[in-house]
């Protein structure tokens, strides 16, 4: 950490600086520039955490320079972590792996025959929601317990390992009794309460990056999770709120390479939620795949006109099914199985 | 609502759009354009939520009419609601309020000494948190129902009513033991477990805007919340999330006439969060009176160079005694006591 | 200017910095920490300008320590600048003035009719359009120099000093001929060419922050402004971009203490554009006076619905002549005349 | 257009409503729903564009349904258009297109010796630039018409067109004499003078998205070029300004599916200043030619340490080289050359 100091700091001002780091057990280092002073904080930053040194007199600024998080750091493994939700394995050179399903859990026939077509369409996760945050209190809210049910019926004739969202620490018993995969949405990922639970849990945990929340802040609520137990954590792009309203959100692909420059953890992208326009989400899978995403989940529904939510964003069967060969293409051209 | 058919639509998926709405229960009404055809729909439109209009062959996009919000609405009750947090009235006529106290509850002493301090200011309600959502799972996390104790004898000394955050439904009759006014944070905006939970206490609740929500989300959220039976919440700007790096959050005081013209609801302003530096508050502050606001929230610290959380927005206790009075002449110059 | 190195610099990338800092005659300082190097830079930053130091092989990252603008800033006269436009003086201790008139010119009569309107609701300068920045080509683009002329003899009618819009540096000659003061709108904020054609003229200029432009970035331009010989510079805090659709733009008030703490200019708020919504524009006026403004400028119609340019926020003339006690009443809550 | 009328709209306001309409020379159809009247306008819409029907008293909201573009307009063409830059052709069924050069034209012999390397590099066209706009007036400007004729010399030499921005409409006679290409940056996507301008030029025009502007807003700028009769325009996709600080500015890369689909005209991606970070930009270089970019436009320098302008974000000529391939796979593997 440095410590820049005012160009009206008075000698007295330095010195208390100084002998507040000494007091944690620092050492400071006091370079005299031009017109001002520079202190270097030697030592373990973290000391440092709960002093709130820039309101300190004579202070203009704090700069950090250690990482905030430790956990989920690149630093933290030397390599890339690979996740295995009941053997689909995803991140580091595993093949980039497709989880596709409908938005909500309807019922049990529509459930039943949208898994075996994603199977067919050569997805090796399937998702859907029995828990739905919505905007509303008058939208549907998911068929919740029964939802997980139909979930895991699925996955008995399908043979795919299911992922689902949880949206309160206190159905994570129920939940566990049915999920593969946990998932955390956008909304909820600095619901610190809900990390902490999940992070003591054994299932692997997909966090969606929340739609205003930086590549750094993503991670720090992954470090939650991490803090309490859970190695296996997996961060989602899923679009950013922007000026832009022609998408529903803004994708930010870049937070793909940056995110695996910074951690060492699998990342995931959602075309679907980010685009919320069926047309233009082939192309943005696509995309994805080529920036380096780890997984792809895409929405599918076989009406997506009667469908309980999210019915517009929702891709066709058929174009699930003829986009798997392009992602594959683009997968191998940037050196990756699919 | 209304449903814009494509320039391309058939004359047989326009029959099937009104089939579609006539199966509901709703009557169409459809006018012919040059080039394209508009579908009037008549009746209830909560029938339609759950059926994605835009999904259906030829339609091009679907307008609604009514709001989304009905409870929160301003037409519910015709009037500007008031809500009592033990004989404070905030909102309609009653004088705009101050409300203050430290970030964090962080000791006897120091709650106990900043209570007798902020109420010697003038402020009318006493906030601190107890429970602290942090972006670190490494830097503080609050002093639990021991802060709560301590925020109860600060009560008990000064007879200020207390505010303070709840982060985790589980903890809500812990909470609802000690508090007098509950807060959802910004970042439980969207929580809507937490919300029901709320919905469902005898206690008001101080309902933060979510720093990326948009008004209309934020009156979606109380309407949470009032859907419950609970129907004292308060509605509180504390800045959003922009471009602009070079304040904490950007404060949106536009919030604060257009909440008002859109709900009966009353609307705390919070300059700390959204500024985020000390400096600036005071200027804020006393737009925000001048704005409409029914309430300031104000985070104070007698050394905020020692404060375990946000020290360097906190105001200095001289500068909220001082700022009493200019609060005053300008909520007069604008027609309200305070 | 502090460089920062990366974990892994060795030895010699570091005497290599040193060494491109000394030729460049600039002395170095290298304090060295536990885990990198801190190499601190002695001498005038200018030198550095052109300098891609975050280049050199070794480097994390480079702190900037001076403020990139000079002439603008606050520490360059040491007192709060005055403009004088014809006599109406705007900035320091002057009274906060008003500034109205319509979006566009859009015929002689109505230019003086609204002249005449503006000068009794207490306006102390005439604003309004000759030339129109509009999205679409298709759009009015305003009158020209017939419009100057019809704003040239409404000056002569009521005595107010006028105000204009010039978007192309063509036009200068022409538009010194009838304007009083001249406006570089948001869109041209950052056109370059421009802001040195304006920086050469002897008229005061009125500089709009762009809309998605940083404090930091409306001050270099208007650096660019000043750095050609015209001191007579206002800023005008208009509005940002921001997810937010209920308003047209954020109208952002921090911005106000915020220019005012960093530089001497004078601050000028346009709440019109930023609000987009006529409702609203009294509340965010009175706001913006109690904020610190130095002027507030509003647009007025007789007949908003047959404006020829942003109809729907222009004021009703009553509504203008209602607002000014309110606007004299906060002023002087917040000591200033008005 | 569709007019929607308030709850509270009286039968005197429909009719004023109405009679507005047909004195335009529009019918206007009436529909009756429970709590309002919905008007449907019928007859071209542009004779609505000066009059703000949303002013008239009884109207809610004005829904347009034309598009605001013509010209640019996908339909205006019914196929995609292809620019031809001597002999180099972009768009369409083109191959997609490597740009590539210095941000800036420093010298004679750098702008040779890059020349050369991005030529050998697979680059099909050579950009530099002359006059540079720079946020602060004490960076490094360009070397103007000296800098036009180095890159005039490297043309000669490798036979790469060349593409150069122009910030004045004043100078377009001299650019006009060495350029193949225009380009007009983000800062000056609405100086709606320079677009009208380079409308009148035979030169094709690469017009960059402002930081902020929506596709929207892009398209309409490019109208104005269209407009003035100038039919070779490219658009140019290069980050827009989000919350997230981690890169320069946000690559929306979904804007190139969307572009491509309500235009004809072909689209450029230009990493390099989106992510502004030289290590993520032939991640997002792969990523924009499989979301369907026509052209990829890449900074490199041969010593990014001396560049004069943005060094840190330059790529090496090495990374240059050897990215060809990769994005030659990747374009064949969704079906196109490069």
């Amino acid at each position: 950490m440095i410590i820049i100091t005012q160009r009206t700091a008075t000698e007295e001002q330095i010195e208390e600086i100084v002998a507040q780091l000494e007091d944690l057990g620092l050492a400071a280092q006091v370079s005299r520039g031009e017109s001002r002073v520079i202190v270097g904080v030697i030592g373990p930053e973290e000391l440092l955490r709960e002093k709130p040194l820039a309101s300190l007199p004579g202070v203009e600024a704090v700069v950090p320079l250690a990482k905030p998080y430790k956990l989920a750091s690149a630093d933290a493994r030397g390599h890339a972590s690979t996740v295995d939700i009941c053997g689909v394995r995803i991140g580091g050179d595993a093949a980039v792996a497709l989880i596709s399903g409908p938005c909500s859990v309807e019922g049990r026939e529509q459930m039943l025959s949208i898994a075996r077509l994603v199977k067919d369409s050569g997805a090796r996760i399937l998702r859907g929601g029995a828990f739905k945050p919505r905007t509303s209190p008058y939208s549907f809210q998911g068929l919740r317990e029964e939802g997980l049910r139909f979930l895991a019926e699925a996955r008995n004739e399908t043979g795919l390992p299911i992922l689902t969202e949880i949206m309160d620490a206190r159905d994570l018993p129920m939940i566990e009794r049915y999920a593969d995969c946990l998932q955390i949405g956008a909304r909820n990922m600095q619901n610190f309460s809900l990390l902490k639970e999940v992070g003591r849990s054994h299932l692997p945990v997909l966090l969606k990056r929340g739609f205003s929340a930086t590549h750094n802040e993503l991670i720090m609520s992954a470090e939650y999770i991490l803090n309490e137990g859970n190695e296996n954590v997996l961060l989602c792009e899923r679009g950013i709120r922007t000026f832009e309203t022609g998408t529903r959100y803004t994708l930010d692909l870049s937070a793909v390479p940056i995110l695996k420059s910074r951690t060492h953890l699998p990342v995931v992208v959602d075309p679907t939620h980010a685009v919320g326009l069926r047309a233009f989400i082939p192309q943005m899978s696509v995309a994805a795949v080529a920036a380096g995403a780890d997984a792809i989940m895409l929405e599918v529904h076989e009406s997506p006109e009667t469908a309980k939510s999210d019915g517009q964003q929702a891709l066709f069967p058929e174009t699930l099914s003829k986009l798997l060969p392009r992602l594959r293409a683009v997968a191998n051209a940037v050196g990756r199985d699919l």
